[in-house]
C-alpha cells in the first residue's frame, strides 16, 4: 500500500558532488550539491542545481565555468563539512588540506585529493525557482588511476560511490555490486513477447 | 595521479528511473533512465534525459506528463529488461505481469510493484544534443509503506536502492549507511577557521 507524500524531494539515491569555483578574488572554494547528475551524452553534459543565496551561485554566473569533484565514501566528514560552511568566511580549501588545482580548460579549481574531476562550461541556465539549474558541457573528465579497474574504467570497490539519501538524510555507500547492465534482463529479453 | 579521460558520461553513482508514460493508444510503457535526478526544491522538480530516438520520447512530448517509478534492487532484471525493450513492439507491463495503475494527477502510468513513484508535468524541455533533458514539476510522490522507517522516511535498508554506474556498465545496490547529512561535518565545521 503506498502513501501519498506530496511533493517532496525524494528520489533516491542521488549522487555528491563538491562544485568547484573562484571567487571574485580568485579564492577558490568548494559547495556539496546533491541535485546533480548526467542530462546528455553527446555533446556530454551534467546538471547541477543551486541555490541563488550560495555563495557559488554567483561565481558560475560570473565565470559560465564550473567543476564537479566527485569524493568517495571515505570523504564524507570531508563532504559534509563543505556542504555547511559557507565560502564567505572559510577557506574551505586550507581547512581541509586540500589542493586547488588549476584547470587548464575551464576557470575554475579541480581538487587534487578527489578521484573523479570534470570540467564544464555552462550551456544552459534554468531558473526553475528555489534552484537554478545549470547545464554543463563536460571537457574532460579525469580520474585517479588507483581506482581504476584493468579495463580503465572506475573501479565502485576501489573508489567506494557515496550517494545522498534526501528524505531521511543519509548519506549512503555501497552495499554490493549486483551485477551488468545491459546483461542481467537478457533473459527477460529472449522471452517470446505475450 | 589522475589520467584525463575526454569527455565521457562519467559521473556516480546515478539513479535508475523507470518513466512511465502513455502511447497515443493508450498503452502505458515503461522505459529505463539514469540520466535523471532532483533539480529544484520549491517547487519541487526532477529532471529526466531520453534521446528522441526513444518511443518513450514522443509520448512525453505528446502528453507533457511522465511518472518517474523508483525501483529497489531486488527489482533489478526487470529494470535491465526495461532498459534493453522497445514498447514499440513489447508490452512491458504484460511482460513483467506488473500493473499500469492511473495517476489521478498526470496522464501516465504508475508502477503498482515499484516501492516509489514521483508524478510529473513538465516545466521546461531542453534539446541537449543526443538527449533532451525533461524537467517535470512533481505533484506528488508515493511511497510503500513497508519500505518506510517509524518517521515515515525510506528506510534504505528495507529499500536498497539501485544506482548505476556508466563507464563499467554496472548495477550497485546503496544500502550502507554511512552517516547523517549535516552531522558528519559538524567536527570540523566547529574547528576555529584558518
Amino acid at each position: 500500500m503506498k502513501k501519498s507524500l506530496g511533493p517532496k524531494t525524494l528520489l533516491c539515491p542521488t549522487p555528491v558532488v563538491l562544485v568547484g569555483t573562484y571567487d571574485q578574488a580568485g579564492k577558490p572554494n568548494l559547495m556539496t550539491a546533491a541535485w546533480a547528475g548526467i542530462c546528455c551524452s553527446k555533446p556530454v553534459c551534467v546538471n547541477v542545481s543551486l541555490r541563488a543565496a550560495t555563495y557559488s551561485h554567483r561565481q558560475i554566473v560570473r565565470n559560465q565555468t564550473f567543476t564537479l569533484n566527485v569524493p568517495s565514501a571515505a570523504q564524507v566528514r570531508e563532504v559534509d563539512f563543505v556542504g555547511m560552511a559557507s565560502g564567505r568566511d572559510r577557506d574551505k580549501f586550507a581547512e581541509l588540506g586540500w589542493s586547488a588545482v588549476p584547470s587548464e580548460l575551464v576557470n575554475a579549481p579541480l581538487v587534487a585529493e578527489v578521484p573523479l574531476c570534470l570540467e564544464c562550461k555552462v550551456v544552459v541556465t534554468n531558473e526553475l525557482g528555489l534552484h537554478t539549474q545549470f547545464v554543463g558541457e563536460v571537457l574532460d573528465v579525469k580520474l585517479e588511476e588507483a581506482v581504476m579497474d584493468q579495463a580503465g574504467n572506475l573501479d565502485p570497490v576501489k573508489f567506494e560511490p557515496l550517494a545522498y539519501l534526501p528524505d531521511a538524510k543519509l548519506y549512503l555507500g555501497l552495499s554490493r555490486v549486483v551485477g551488468g547492465g545491459f546483461e542481467l534482463g537478457k533473459e527477460l529479453l529472449a522471452k517470446k513477447a505475450l
